[in-house]
């Protein structure tokens, strides 16, 4: 009995794993930062045998409620991923399983791992209505993929959508995986119609060092990019600096940056009600869109989410906000849960990538509504 | 060369057809029938040939007006149908086309066969949402296949959606294929809303033996089914006597019945203002389904259209009209266009398979709008 | 609960169908024909009952050996075909089956319709090594289809593959999707070779009538094909009169001819012993042929077979002999189970599509070592 | 326009990327080692333009000769690998395209990356007849993956199969790509026979680490593996080192090794003739392995090839060599070409991931031959 982590988006340090009844881990830090949640590793040598995996530093985890009511994504074949049995106690989360094969993966989120990055990117430029650009690289050197989705003109509305700031946060991948594939396909009328008035500017994964290096917020030089947007640095926030100054130079009329939450059981909006500039057509546009949105994806909701910044309040460093403040226009934080929709919940397979794929298909709707007065 | 109709949904008589410039075709009268308009058949040996085929009796065809603006789609694998050229002077469709392989199929729209029918029904009832089955047979003794998605209890709401009353509106069953897909998905989350909801009965195929035959709108018995639905008899037109029978037995809260148009290029509503019971509610619940539908699918439009019944003037014996005023519920003739729709134009493709789906998974959202108030 | 067999390559007669545990049927008569043994039907309304289907008359079929250690092909969604308990008494053929499903098709072998047989050659022509040629029509006027795989030059083999002279025999054309599939691929090494020593005429389905008739052995006339090739006639077996005169016009330097046995569970060949021409040249390339099959394919033997013709004993209205003799070529039956191999046995699937299909995928290597020899 | 290799196997130094008729680039050496040969790069913002890349060091690596007659893998999207254009003048290897799109993947041969390989063993542990197991730790740490195909049992032949210990020579892993999916193929005679008389314990990729690092032939610590089968090291050559033990536990009749040749433009094996114990028996079997495989797939050759060693000069310390002697078994070295197989040339693709899946497939016959005499 052994286990591995050391893969893409691996993350554990083994204390113990010589009892299958009593294997004592602990998840890492992030790279260069005190955050940690994210844990993904394999475990070999184990079928049939009853194994509690217990996470020992658990509590100390950046988000330890994440953990309430959670149960952990399990895979035989990195292609479907279940839910196994885990409780928090307030101290350590424990996962108990027996694995029905002799090599399972164990993760806080299916991942989405750079090759299928690139084979994401890579397939969706052979579309005639989609070009792949490097913009920059990030802080180990990797290229920053952006992909242009429609003919740019100027009467063209911009929509930037970014996603995975955070690493941990595979969900938004898998969002953006959904949202390629409708607005690439030729024959959807939603998606036609949209490319005759918009231009979108794509760019999946954010922080692509942090998600190969298996973090849950951090990237190679530990900063939280969602909170650089402000000031981001060449060299310890280089994916947020390339971002902006493309956007700068294309301009933005709708913003979107696809997230996770780790303890919310639900898809919600967090927008920018705090920064200065809104006003009513901000409210209106926003109000628009997310009443849309209810009204056409049951899976998303407005009742639960995070508090809404007082008037004036907002914090300007983080993406939606900043990027709402500096172009005057509507920009929105999507959140998606790591846990499950308690609205629609699904037992074996809690919010999952198929989830997360048709919500990204479904975020169409919604931007159809308010397309014609983004600007 | 050669042609041959031999096959299923087939169609054509061959005049002359020893030289590719001008090959002559007339078009077979449905079974029992006057009604004639499809056409379908298999060209062999005029690989890089250049082919004028005329078809000499479209002029006298049912709906002649259908042939103007349209062209023709073809396949040379039966899976990929494009359009070829073919023009309409007032007295013969001409199609031109030099086949790029030695055996091409033409048809008046992409087929849907009987194969694919079982092959779509059989497939659905693996669905642990779904049951098939039979209800009663056609003329010429096939099971008419009834699909039952949802589990059923007294609460939830009863919604048939029927396709292909005209055998030759395959468009409608490609449509059927889409919507099955989606109700059927377990992540959808609009699906999974709407099975909480409601309950639907499926008649994907009313007109099996027509379908077969090549018929446009006629039955083995030459019956119209859309014009039986005030007395079906089980001899003439039991696939209405059964569905009606059956209707009777569950109720009935919403009716969508789906056609194609030979003339009109646009996806419309035809629906009830003229039935004796149509009123206010009746009138809201159509305005909902129809303003939301036209808000998530630019497909869809209720500019072009039939002109509207006058109050109480609706043909009863009409499916929707019938089964509105037999129910007092919202009942619906969904219509899409033989050759393309203007407002989003496909010259490559026209009207398609593809798009007929995705048109059909786009029904759920309209249903899911007014699924609350249809009772 | 009820019975059908209203569809492509339906046979049964119901005579009662009341009671799941004793459901009584017929086999019908091959159409001008005292042949019978194929069956195919669909039983709907049956889920969850213990269902017991006795064949009545299947001690009068033509092959009533063919049901003793025989079980039935069945499915759900006419993709699977597992096989379902039966047994056979002398007198009748029982078949015991608790339906998972509503809707279940049994069949006597898993079918390969027409619609299936049009999909097959008509993606096949989109190969640039394969042409698809009509060669004349059916009794029912249906096109007789030929796909030439190979550009042709006179050095070159002609080698001759049909299959499904007898309709029932459906693991024939299977057999001959598996071959289809491999010959056509532009990455093997065996086929690559092949095709620049050979020309293929290959003919998938000679009895395409008597396949969507459900018949075991007959086409739609009442002939047996495979009698009929001394001195085929036009209006009686129109199949074999285009074959024969088209093998005249190109020649034929190999023939292979591929059917099903229904009563010996295993792989064999049936060849030309006793043909007037049989010679050693013809011996040995028989004798290679078979060697290397048995060498690469543990799927076929040469232990159990039919009883080899006496010298001179042959009967040359069956198409392998007359073939052989006609062109003095090398000419092979060559026979599959209905129900299993009995070397390497299936107790879940029996002989099936999927064995089919690789088995008809091994033929390449015998052809591959006499191919040189062939003339 | 950039260059940049930051992902799975990337390999290249990038000397000038500013004008696309005079892109300057070099290979990097091998991890501690002085190997090189393989690249691995992608191009981004040369879409429709000219390129010229020169790889300025070409004619110090490790196997110059395999730049002669060679043309560079390329794709833009990372599943199709097409060849462009290349030339080698003695001193660079120049490499002259125009991309179609603007991000372009140029390599050696078509990759297998890690997480293929995670993709490619997980898959196949989900099959009845495969077990997954981890036999240690490669030199950085990550799993070493043995699959043992077959259930184990004292009389059972036992046949090893490992691939890649030289990293670059990726076709050694689609090689095993086509070999496991035909070994577990449920429907497959051939499979099912062998697997009633031997047991197969596979090590797809030997080498993951330098594989992930874009070596040729080296491991992390520099170790090229095959010539460590005398000696292996813990430390150094964990990878053989394992291997070596698990043979030792298991046993071994017969030994396969897949390999990639830089220079020789045919598939061919490299044997024990020069081993000590090479006797009658040994050269009989290896005369019927190789004849068979000749006879069987037109792939396969024994015209072109390395020297074969005099008795007695092998070299020990390679492992075809090693464990024939120690085993006293049956053991070869596969070779197959980066360039093309010359016997059966593709200029579009040349020898291709599609080819080496085929040509492992197809080793399952010659093995079939011998497998009765292996021990
Ligand atoms: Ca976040
Ligand atoms: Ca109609
Ligand atoms: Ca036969
Ligand atoms: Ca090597």
């Amino acid at each position: 009995m052994k286990i591995n982590s050391n893969f893409d988006s691996g993350n554990i340090k083994v204390i113990d794993c010589t009892t299958a009844s009593n294997i004592q881990l602990e998840i890492n830090k992030d790279t260069h930062s005190d955050f940690f949640q994210w844990f993904h590793f394999r475990l070999q040598g184990a079928q049939n045998q009853s194994c509690k995996m217990r996470i020992l530093n658990a509590s100390e985890a950046s988000y330890p409620e994440g953990y309430e009511g959670y149960h952990t994504a399990a895979s035989y074949d990195k292609e479907t991923w279940f839910r196994v049995p885990s409780t928090y106690d307030g101290k350590e989360l424990v996962i108990e399983h027996t694995p029905e094969f002799n090599s399972v993966f164990y993760a806080y989120f299916a991942p989405y791992t750079y090759e299928q990055h690139l084979n994401l990117v890579h397939n969706a430029q052979l579309s005639p209505e989609c070009e792949l650009v490097s913009i920059g690289e990030t802080v180990q050197g990797r290229d920053i993929d952006m992909l242009i989705v429609g003919e740019e003109s100027p009467e063209k509305k911009k929509i930037w959508m970014i996603a995975r700031q955070h690493p941990g946060e595979s969900m938004a991948e898998w969002f953006m995986e959904g949202f390629l594939g409708r607005i690439l396909d030729e024959d959807d009328a939603v998606s036609r119609t949209l490319l005759s008035k918009a231009v979108f500017y794509i760019v999946p994964n954010m922080n692509i060092d942090g998600s190969i290096l298996g973090n849950l917020r951090s990237n190679a030089a530990g900063a939280n990019l969602n909170r650089e947007w402000a000031e981001p640095k060449l060299d310890y926030s280089p994916e947020v600096y390339h971002v902006r100054n493309i956007m700068d130079k294309y301009g933005c009329d709708l913003n979107i940056d696809i997230h996770g939450d780790e303890a919310l059981p639900y898809n919600f909006i967090s927008s920018i009600e705090g920064i200065p500039s809104f006003d009513d057509r901000l409210k209106n546009l926003l109000e628009k869109f997310i009443g849309s949105w209810i009204a056409s994806c049951p899976d998303f909701q407005d009742t639960n989410g995070y508090p809404k910044n007082e008037p004036g309040q907002a914090n300007l460093a983080i993406c939606s906000k900043h990027i709402g403040e500096r172009y005057k226009c509507l920009s929105l934080t999507i959140e998606m849960p790591f846990k499950d929709n308690n609205d629609l919940p699904d037992p074996e397979f809690g919010w999952s990538p198929e989830r997360s794929i048709l919500f990204g298909e479904s975020i169409l709707h919604p931007i159809l509504q308010v397309v014609d007065q983004l600007r």
